[in-house]
C-alpha cells in the first residue's frame, strides 16, 4: 500500500488536498514519504516551499513519565488560544509501536472529532535512521496543511531523540519525580537539547527536590547566547498534566523560546544548520545509489576479497572508486 | 599526538612491533587508529591480512550489572585456558569515561603484570559512529598482536550497543536481578542481539525470577537455524563475577557458540555481512570526501537556498550532483 506510485498529477493533486487540511490526504502524503518511494520526494518537492512557518515542539522524556498525556494537555492549551495542532508520536524503542498507540488512545478521547488537531505515529520498524528522516519528511506535509503548532513525542532514549530533537526548533524534556534519585541520571546530552525542562506529576512526593537539582545542573552549564548576545536559560516548570495544572504557563515559556530564537538569530542559525544537514544526507543517499547502480558487480566480487581479508576495507574502497572513475 | 604523522616505513616498523605483541606498539596502534588519520589506514592495510582469527566476544548490558567484574572474571577464565585476552572497554555514554577508568582500576588490580593480557579503554568524544568505528578498526590491532580472545565490554543503551556487537561473533548481554520487576523492560532489540545471557548478582533475591522470565521470553523467539540447520538457543547463565561462581560454564558457552558459528556456517555469512558493512561505510565516506574535495563551493550556495526554502534538499541534491557530473 506504502510503495504505490504515484503520478506527477496525483502529487499536486494530493499537495493541494493537504494544502486545504484534507486529513485523509494528510494521512496518505505522511504514508507516501515514510516509504521513501520516489514519489514521495516528487510530494516533498511540491510541499517543501510552503512549509517553515509552523513553531516545530520536541517533547522526549523517559517512558513513564506521562509525555502522552503532556502532549494531550499541551494541545488542548493551543488550542484554547486558537491555534491549530499537529502531534507526530514517534517510538523509536519499540516495532510494535505499543506506547504510540497506548498515547493515541489517550488522546482520541480527548481530541477526537477536533478538526483542528492532526495525530500521526510513526514507529520504527527496526530502522532508527530511517524513522529520524521519516520525521523530518512528515513535518512538512503537516506544516503545509497549516498547522501553525506540531508537537512532536518521542521516547528519550539515546541517539533516536537526539536526531528527532534537531528536527524541532524548541525541545521540551520531560521528567517525573517517580524517578526518584535517579534525577541526576539524566545524561548531559539530553540536558543540552532541552530548551525548557518539566517536571511532570509535581504532586508526588520528591517534585521540589527533582526541580532543584535541574535548576542547580542548569547552572553549572555555559549560558546559551544566540549570535545577536540573546541569552536563553532553560526554565524548569512543574507541571499536574492530568489535571490540566502548570500548562498554561508552559504554552507561554514555548511562545518566548520561539521569541528568542527570532530575535537571537539563533533560530536563523539552527535553520541553516539543519538545511545543511538534510541536504548532506540527502547527497551522501544520492551518491551512494548512483554508485550503487554503476558498481554493483565490482562492489560484491570486492566484499568477497574483504570477508577473505585479501584487502582491507579502506584500501578497497579506494581501488573501486578508482576503477569506476575510469 | 594522536595525529602525528607516520610514514610508511614507520607503519611498517609499528605492524612487526605490533605482529611481535610489543604492547607500547599495540597503544600505539590504536591510539592511531582511533585519529582516523590517514597514516591509521597504511597501518589497518598491512595489519588486516593478519587478523580474522581471534574470537571476538561482545559484552553489554545496563549500568550497575557488573560487566567490568565479569569481563575481569572471564579473561581470569581464558588465562587459566591458556589463550591470550584482548579487552576493549567501550564507553559510548560518557565523553568522560568515567565508567571506563573505573573498569579499569578493578581490572588492574587483578590483571595487572600478566603479558597475556592486554586492556584498552575507549570513549567517545561525543561523536557516537565514530566510536563504533575506531572499536572496530581497533580489534584488528589486538588481534594482529596475536591475542586469542578478545573481549570488547560496551554500556547497552540503544544504538551504539548494537553497532559495537556487529563487530563482534558472540554477544553477550548482561543483566543482574537487583533491575527488579523491569527485567521484562530489557528490550526487544537487545534479547535479538543475544547469544548468551547471564544474570550476575545471582545470589542476590529476584535472580532465579529474572532468569526463567528471561527464558520465557528467548522460547516465544523464532528460533536460530544457521545455513547447514545447525540451530543455537542462547543460554540463560547464572553468575557471580565477584566471586568468579559461574565463570567456567559461560566460558564453555562460549566456545560452543563459536563452535556453532563454525559447524552451522553462520559464522561465514556474518563474516561476509561484516565484510559488506565496512566495505559500504568506507566507500559511502570516500564518495562523500571526493564529492566535497570537488563541489564545496555550490554545496554552500545550495544549503542557503534549501534553508531559504526555494528548494527542498532531495531536488537540490540531484541538481548538484547532476551539475558535478559535467
Amino acid at each position: 500500500l506504502c510503495s504505490k506510485r504515484w503520478g506527477r498529477d496525483r502529487d499536486m493533486e494530493l499537495a493541494e488536498l493537504i494544502a486545504a487540511g484534507d486529513r485523509r490526504a494528510i494521512a496518505r502524503g505522511i504514508s507516501l514519504v515514510e516509504s521513501q518511494a520516489p514519489a514521495a520526494r516528487e510530494l516533498l518537492a511540491v510541499l517543501f516551499p510552503r512549509a517553515g512557518r509552523a513553531h516545530i515542539v520536541g517533547i522526549t522524556g523517559a517512558p513513564g513519565v506521562g509525555k502522552s498525556t503532556l502532549v494531550n494537555a499541551l494541545a488542548q492549551e493551543y488550542r484554547r488560544r486558537g491555534a491549530r495542532v499537529g502531534i507526530i508520536a514517534v517510538d523509536p524503542s519499540s516495532p510494535f509501536s505499543g506506547g504510540a498507540i497506548l498515547g493515541d488512545r489517550i488522546r482520541m478521547r480527548d481530541l477526537a472529532g477536533d478538526p483542528g488537531v492532526f495525530v500521526r505515529s510513526m514507529a520504527s520498524r527496526g530502522c532508527l535512521g530511517g524513522l529520524a528522516r521519516a520525521t523530518a519528511d512528515a513535518i512538512p506535509v503537516v506544516e503545509a496543511a497549516g498547522f501553525e503548532t506540531i508537537l512532536v513525542e518521542t521516547v528519550g532514549a539515546g541517539q533516536a531523540e537526539v536526531e528527532i530533537a534537531q528536527a524541532a526548533h524548541t525541545v521540551v524534556v520531560v521528567l517525573s519525580p517517580g524517578m526518584g534519585d535517579d534525577i541526576q541520571a539524566i545524561n548531559a546530552g539530553l540536558l543540552e537539547i532541552a530548551d525548557i525542562l518539566v517536571v511532570n506529576k509535581s504532586d508526588q512526593d520528591g517534585a521540589d527536590q527533582a526541580a532543584a537539582v535541574l535548576e542547580a545542573m542548569l547552572n553549572l552549564a555555559p549560558p546559551r547566547v544566540g549570535p545577536s548576545g540573546d541569552a536563553w536559560k532553560p526554565p524548569v516548570l512543574k507541571v499536574i498534566a492530568t489535571q490540566s495544572v502548570g500548562i498554561a504557563p508552559l504554552a507561554q515559556a514555548l511562545e518566548e523560546h520561539a521569541a528568542h530564537l527570532e530575535r537571537s538569530g539563533q533560530g536563523r542559525q539552527n535553520e541553516q544548520a539543519r538545511a545543511a544537514r538534510e541536504l548532506h544526507q540527502a547527497l551522501r543517499e544520492a551518491l551512494w545509489e548512483r554508485f550503487l547502480a554503476q558498481a554493483r558487480n565490482a562492489l560484491e566480487a570486492t566484499v568477497q576479497r574483504v570477508r577473505d581479508r585479501q584487502i582491507d576495507p579502506y584500501t578497497a574502497a579506494e581501488q573501486l572508486l578508482r576503477d569506476a572513475e575510469r
